[in-house]
């Protein structure tokens, strides 16, 4: 058996230290990590590890596509996919930011409480916090594929109206968008995003580090939530009284996950996807699929 | 013995993968990988290299130098070489764009079917159709360096030209030079490309991708043609009729080579040439030197 | 246990291969290799090594700082510090230009022949030859610290004195500063730089390759030296009459050492240093960690 080479494609200058450390952990050999990735630079990169080993020993080398620019990286994760031609391909891990990860390890956790219930008349309502961010739109696009109707929300209504547009164009998935109201602590006013916070039976929290996006006024109206999660690491809590360290931990009627509580399913998933690459060379392993191995490991647990 | 750890210079931004692949797979334990290396900030690199391990480990870190931009490369080689002092010297392998080894896979593949007869009355005619490229150049080289006649072939008869001075100046070999003709289908006219092609008693065609080099007429006028040998992997092909899967296939009179049946030899060099650097620290491996491991190797089978 | 990984921090374009090899030789399973490095964007470099691995795992990562630019990479290691948060923090190792362990590597030596006598009533005087060099200036702040007289020689009397300054305001020691003079051969006129020399226990010159710092009437001049140390390897010699390979070698009353004298002890203290930062994640090693580290060395030889 050859070595295993892991081709660590970034779009930042300086190629990510976590996706390298979690990659080594999983078993990668060999590292060739390389910063600055743009679709006018990716194809050789593809090509070099798409012509050297022949047969059996092609699944011993994978790619990983990752970097803080999503919107980066997933133009570099298409050029990557048009690069490959004949029966010659490379198991692919497209997880820019964590975005794909932290998503699929945040809609498992959902799914642990029953909360997404498929088909049913009443579809779930789940409300998307800092939507218009990577992890965001993720969350958005695995929520409303699981059958929920999801709200977007962000502090403007015409990004989050952008976020639906697209999850519409490119997933064919449905979802509201709406914008946050600034509010004097106490409680909410009546508006229309109280209403769809009071209405809730999941919502999730992706915005940026520092952001408070659900304070406790907000909290105390969210009364139909099951489940809340927070998938910011840094304090202050992007929901107010969720911590990090929260891993389906009882709030009243509800369940609340902080990041750390999430983040163990995350490297999980994260790992046994780097496994998969390695092991079916057609593979192409994006948010959706993502979801699907911590589905399945979560079935196994 | 301490690991075995390579310098990968490469001249471009981003360092190769294909290079850095087989470099693992021929027992390379670390790998140091440098893009954007220019004779400014080589020579660090190199004296890092030479001043970390004393006495017999010394042997265990070599440099390959690699890169798309070959006069670049050829460039820092001349520089690293310049960067030894005293008895402290690395092992190096130079091999930009893969032309040096593919170069001499090229001849080993032309030799083995007899065609060049050195020292003899009438010397091998031998053609080298893009010749002005990093491979034809080298296959120019490496060809008149055995003895035979070349001419070096260009859309460009300045380019050509340029070419065969530079082998007179730098390799001190003499060679032709010649533009392509243009002609419609059919037969080649009277020109002295066709005479040129008529007489040829080997071909190689070293052009870039996508560039037919000699169509069906021009492989009809090559009448005393006994190797043909095409190193273009990507259709169309450069001469028309040859498959890069062809490996000594018989065409007529003549066996022909496409570039996947030339690569298992280029292949087999490269990983002997990395074996090589190290164990000797004064090797320093060109063409002229890659073509003689290709000889041993081709001996040994 | 999970994979030594060492996270090369390098402020020059191309990380340094010495840095490299070294690490590789002391036991490091994976280098994570950046160049470039500024306090822009190694926050999430340190945090990736951080975020990746939990409990005594932690261990198995660890970061190297260096680089050409000694303040650039003292400003990186600053930022490295102050990235670290709650009880999470990785071993760090600070050696730009290999400026620490020289350093500590010369000290050593210089107390290895009892030169510095600390407390006494009349302390130590050491002369630092191009102190205002990353390696002059940190002989000069240890062999301060370890409680001797310094007096500070540069070509530029101000450059001498800012440097002394620095001392005094980062590290609380005192030092002297003096300009050399220009004289022409055969014997030092009478000056404040030959009385010096003349009074000096110890000398060590730390200029750049290729100057000479103390000539044969200066060396001559030197009646009072006990131990003198040039830590240039290059041709000619900092200190006329010592070669690269002295080591103790006696020169009249004195003992001399070149370069590779004390390359040894340098060598020692930068891999036990990596050793060190793999064990400790509190450790954050610099000059004086260094020296400490040297000097234990130097009790259980």
């Amino acid at each position: 058996m050859p070595k295993k080479v892991l081709i660590q494609l970034d779009c930042d200058p300086q190629p990510s230290t976590f996706d390298a450390i979690v990659a080594v952990d999983a078993g990668v050999d060999v590292l060739l990590r390389h910063g600055g990735v743009t679709v006018e630079n990716v194809v050789p990169l593809v090509h070099g590890g798409m012509f050297t080993r022949g047969g059996g020993d092609l699944a011993s080398t994978a790619i990983f596509i990752g970097g803080a620019d999503v919107a980066a990286a997933e133009r570099v994760a298409a050029k990557v996919r048009s690069a490959f031609f004949g029966p010659v391909r490379l198991g692919v891990l497209v997880d820019p930011s964590g975005a794909n990860t932290t998503a699929a390890a945040a809609v498992v956790a959902v799914g642990r409480h029953g909360a997404i219930a498929k088909g049913v008349a009443t579809p779930t309502r789940a409300v998307v916090l800092g939507g218009t961010g990577p992890v965001g739109q993720r969350v958005a696009r695995l929520l409303a594929g699981q059958g929920a109707h999801v709200t977007v929300v962000s502090r403007s209504r015409d990004r989050a109206e952008a976020v639906t547009r697209r999850l519409q164009e490119t997933a064919g998935v449905a979802a509201s968008a709406l914008e946050t109201v600034e509010h004097q602590g106490g409680c909410l006013a009546d508006s229309a995003f109280a209403r769809v916070i009071a209405a809730a039976d999941v919502i999730v929290a992706a915005g940026s580090a520092g952001t408070v996006l659900l304070d406790a006024a907000g909290r105390r109206a969210a009364v139909n939530a099951r489940v809340l999660i927070d998938l910011n690491a840094v304090p202050p809590s992007g929901i107010e009284g969720v911590s990090a360290g929260d891993k389906a931990r009882s709030d009243g009627a509800a369940v609340v996950y902080g990041a750390l509580g999430v983040g163990g399913t995350k490297m999980k998933i994260h790992k046994a996807a780097l496994g998969r690459i390695f092991t079916k060379t057609d593979a192409f392993l994006d948010a959706e699929e993502l979801l699907a191995i911590g589905a399945e490991l979560e079935a196994s647990r």
